[in-house]
């Protein structure tokens, strides 16, 4: 892979492309930023001569965004989905070493190089794809230490493959072994001295809870929320997704970024998202390999204007998903998103998860340039096929990163 | 793309390779069939000399097969795929000309030249995965001339791409327009002028019937598997995805190769396909985008011994799917096979299924050589990611047709 400073720059006029509702459109990169888009037959004169890329008709989109990662663990769990297919009960995967303490031992067990390594090679499969911001949590550390080894991964990412990463601190992912039977001890861990500490370094840009009968409580949640609006971190939720237990109307009342997997998300809380302009994160990748039954609402978030968010979830238990287009085609398939829809939760609604509305997720003058030419005529295409790979070329952050023009 | 014949031969010895079972393995392979396989330390002499490829530890399977596809058509039906999510009815569709119909009217007036490139462009989605043999249907014709069009572009695939293909005629897909009202009529035009025609130009591997109640009853399936035995051609057979209607006992009682989708098989249908040695073809794409809930009986399938093999059903309405690795995943997470049996269901019994059993679907001296060096540890891994792109190198025909070794 050759570095990403030696790619060559996306800078010039990009003519011949396509955008999504049909119409033709020019854009002109200028210091790795789009200096300005419109009509082909419209570009100003400034842009007029500067070198040009052709597009040849390609369908162009904004840079993807996959808002909602666990990209960085050791060890994988194949062997775990064989075994369960082959009929193991859970105590017989538990006691192969199976389940999410698998992932946490493996995680520790890694050294920072090691997770570098593996998390590259699914976020190359990513940004192969058109990716150009992610979200990547922590929470297989589950100790400080090795929550910082996650988090600093992250941010290796960023750098090495220049893509924008926001790192989101899910110290509350799981209660660690050896807190058994003490979640508020760790909860106290998590709030006083976790997240302060990687605060301070400078590696949480959002915080982040799993709030279920099987991970923490409603009142756990809010003193994680507390303890990160007290440092004026932005905060999101695993809410609703096994039963409903009111975490996103309490996410919604600290003004969450987001609420994620929320299959089982009550009217009020539909109501509470809305009036907090909080993004439902929808997840199908989760949802079909759990081969859950219980729809979000999305209905009810549609006439609720909740904006809807699509993202793999990817994960080494319930998604090890490494394409955010089929995560579009599951949501119109399984979700019965539309296919508008599906293509705003890749990219705008994404962004806005992010709390990156400003810069990713649309093509807009003074944006750092992040678009992807795909191989299609129509932009349904792009979550009709599935298991494809239509890129033609991304540019990301103002470089030609995959494909060539 | 560099023409098949200008791709570098495959010859030589391949090592440091790992088989599905975990043990280490080397491939010999001479004029571009597979002259010896065996342990590392096992290479015989006259092998020994040969130019080296260091597998550097990939996992190895047979070059891929996908035994049910409908890869050649005009057009595309995304819009169809959107409207639907967008509340159209069946009716509004249909006014907007969707439905089969739809791809029949494209088909009919796309020329072989438009045929092939779009064809083409599919077919390489599933080439780069490892893709070595495919099976191709017509089915989109519906008239001579058509059908005759489609036949000869899969034959044109297979000669520019270096891929072995299995074409199949399907001329009793649906009833064509011109013929509503007169299902006999059509039947007996297959029979008696498609077929032989058709089959005289060699274009006919083998003869599949749509058997359902939406399509040619019981009686015209029989009449058409006379037609085929009476010029010796395999039959196989899409049976009871809708509804029960036996066809998979009559497509056993005339030898059929494989029985496609089954979702609805009866005990008696098992019974027949397993003294037949009839294939089971299950096709989790379409399952899965029609939302299906009827699952293949899948456990009295594999108490019986029927072979499963798994496929993309690629076609532009029902399974628009371009990856038979997320087949596999699906094969295992939708229809609950093991990770084995998923394996060979792309593999061995894909072979077995298109009557390739010699030649394809297994690594083994004497057979061209077609395998697939992937980027992963476990072999549980192949159906375990979804949406990844996981291959190292590609050797198809004898060439090294993917990635650099
Ligand atoms: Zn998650
Ligand atoms: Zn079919």
């Amino acid at each position: 892979m050759p570095s990403f400073d030696t790619l060559p720059s996306a800078d010039g006029l990009w003519t011949g492309l396509t955008r999504l509702d049909g119409q033709p459109c020019a854009i002109a990169v200028q210091d790795g930023r789009i200096a300005w888009t419109g009509a082909p037959d419209a570009v100003p004169t400034e842009c007029a001569d500067l070198p040009g890329h052709a597009g040849q008709g390609a369908l162009v989109t904004p840079g993807l965004v996959d808002c909602h990662t666990h990209l960085v663990y050791g060890g994988q769990r194949a062997n775990e989905f064989a075994m369960r297919l082959a009929g193991a009960s859970y105590e017989e995967v538990a006691k192969a070493g199976g389940g999410i303490v698998s992932s946490v031992r493996a995680t520790r067990a890694a050294s920072e190089d090691e997770l570098f390594a593996s998390a590259s090679a699914r976020l190359r499969s990513l940004l192969a794809e058109g990716v150009c911001a992610i979200e990547i949590k922590s929470g297989y550390g589950l100790a400080l230490a090795h929550e910082r080894k996650q988090l600093r991964v992250a941010r290796r990412l960023a750098a090495a493959h220049g893509v924008t990463v926001r790192t989101t601190f899910l110290g509350a992912h799981a209660l660690p072994p050896e807190f058994e039977g003490r979640s508020q001890d760790y909860t106290d861990l998590v709030c006083r001295e976790m997240l302060p500490a990687l605060h301070a370094e400078g590696l949480v840009d959002a915080v982040d809870v799993f709030c279920e009968r099987i991970a923490f409580s409603l009142a756990e949640t809010e003193q994680v929320f507390q303890a990160a609006q007290a440092l004026s971190i932005p905060v999101k939720l695993h809410a609703e997704q096994l039963s409903d237990m009111g975490g996103a109307a309490l996410a919604a009342r600290y003004g969450a970024l987001s609420c994620d997997h929320i299959e089982h998300l009550s009217p009020e809380g539909v109501a509470a998202m809305a009036a907090a302009g909080t993004v439902a994160v929808l997840l199908p990748g989760a949802y079909y390999t759990l081969r859950d039954t219980q729809l979000p609402p999305i209905a009810a978030l549609r006439a609720a204007g909740v904006p809807m968010a699509v993202s793999t979830d990817h994960n080494p238990g319930t998604s090890p998903a490494l394409s955010l287009l089929l995560m579009a085609n599951m949501a119109c398939t399984l979700f019965r998103l539309t296919v508008p829809e599906a293509i705003a939760g890749i990219t705008v609604h994404a962004a806005h998860a992010l709390g990156l509305q400003d810069s990713h997720g649309a093509i807009a003058a003074g944006r750092p340039a992040n678009f992807v030419l795909w191989d299609l005529q129509d932009a349904a295409e792009l979550a009709y096929w599935f298991g494809q790979r239509p890129v033609r070329a991304v540019v990301r952050q103002g470089r030609i990163a995959e494909g060539a023009v």
